[in-house]
C-alpha cells in the first residue's frame, strides 16, 4: 500500500480531478492549493504570489523580472525569492511526506519524494486539442487564446522543474504511471491508479 | 477499438512480454523480430546488421563507424546505410499499418505511425534495479555488466530516436500509456492496456 501519490499534470488534463476523487476514494489528505497556504505561512509571503511562483518560472518580460522572484532580498537573507520559496516548498512537502496519506498535486513532489518507497508517481497528460477543450469547458474564455495559455504555462512549468531538478518534466521513468486522460473516462484513470496504490 | 499498438520500452523492463501476451489476446499479428525480416527482404541487408542498426546509434568507438553505418554507399545511392535502413523500415511500418491489426514493438513506430487515430502508443519502464535482475534471470550474465549493457542501449536508442524522430525518447505526451513494470504483474499490465484498445 502506498501512503503517498504526487500528481504531475499537463493543464486542463483533468490530473487535479483525478488527484481529488483519489484523495477521497482513499480517504487521504489532498494537498494543492492547501500546500500554498502552508508555504505562505512558513515563508511569510503572500499566497497568490506563492501559488504562480511555486510551480512556474518567471514570464519572460524584459528587465521587470530582475526585480521580482528572480532577485536577492534582504527578506530572504540575499537569497533570490524564487529560491527561497522552492526552499521553503520542499521543507513543507517533506513534512506532510512524514505526515498521514496523502495525495499532493505538481510542486515538483515527484522529485522532492522520489526516494521514497511509500510514494507513488502518477503523471497526467493529454493532446492540446483535449485540453484546450477542458480548459473552455471549465475555465471559460479569456483573453488570451486556450492555446497561448496553454503553451505559455507548459513551458514555465517545464523551465521551473529543470531548474530545480535538473530533470526533463513529463520523462516516463519519472512516474510508475503516465495515462492520457482522452482515452478514458476520469474515474476509469482513478480505478487504475487506486488499484496500484493498494499492491 | 484500436487496430495497432505500438509498444516501446526500456531494455529488461518486460515490455516485449506484455507486447507478445497482448498480440495473443487480441489475435493481433506481432511483429519484432519479424519487422528486421521484412526490412531484410526490402533492402537488401542482413538481418542481423539491421537489428543492430534499426533501433540503436552506432557505438563510438573512433572512427570505425564513419566506415559502416554512418557512411554513403554506392548500394544506397550515396545516402549513408543508416538513413536508408531508416527510410526502408519506415515504408515498411507504414505498410504493415494498413494491413491486418497488429503490435510493433519500438522501432520508432510510436513516431511513425503517430497520426493514425487507430493506434494505441504504450511505453514500457521500470527501475534500474528491476532491469538488471530482470536481464541476469532472461539472459544470463555475459562479460559486460548488466547495468553498463542497460546504460549503453539507453543511450544509443535515445541518440537513434532523437536523430529520426526529433522528439525525445520516453517522453509521456508521446504514448497513451506509460507503465513501470516493477509495481504491477506482467498480466495486470496486458489488461490495462486490453481495456484501452477496446475503449
Amino acid at each position: 500500500m502506498k501512503k503517498i501519490i504526487t500528481v504531475s499534470r499537463e493543464f486542463g488534463s483533468g490530473g487535479r480531478t483525478i488527484a481529488k476523487k483519489l484523495a477521497e476514494r482513499l480517504g487521504y489528505k489532498y494537498y494543492d492549493k492547501e500546500l500554498v497556504e502552508q508555504v505562505a505561512l512558513e515563508s511569510g509571503f503572500d499566497a497568490a504570489f506563492i501559488a504562480e511562483h511555486s510551480e512556474f518560472a518567471p514570464k519572460k518580460s524584459g528587465l521587470g523580472f530582475l526585480f521580482t522572484a528572480e532577485s536577492g532580498s534582504p527578506l530572504t537573507g540575499g537569497m533570490s525569492t524564487a529560491d527561497f520559496l522552492w526552499c521553503v516548498q520542499r521543507e513543507v512537502i517533506l513534512k506532510l511526506a512524514e505526515g498521514e496519506p496523502c495525495v499532493i498535486v505538481g510542486r515538483c513532489a515527484d522529485y522532492i519524494l522520489k526516494d521514497r518507497p511509500d510514494a507513488l508517481h502518477v503523471f497526467i497528460h493529454a493532446p492540446l486539442a483535449y485540453r484546450i477543450d477542458h480548459v473552455l469547458t471549465h475555465y471559460g474564455q479569456s483573453d488570451v487564446a486556450p492555446e497561448v495559455r496553454l503553451e505559455d504555462k507548459g513551458k514555465r512549468r517545464s523551465r521551473y522543474y529543470r531548474r530545480y531538478t535538473g530533470r526533463e518534466w513529463g520523462m516516463s521513468e519519472n512516474y510508475n504511471i503516465s495515462l492520457d486522460t482522452s482515452l478514458m473516462s476520469i474515474d476509469r484513470c482513478v480505478d487504475i491508479i487506486e488499484e496500484m496504490v493498494k499492491q
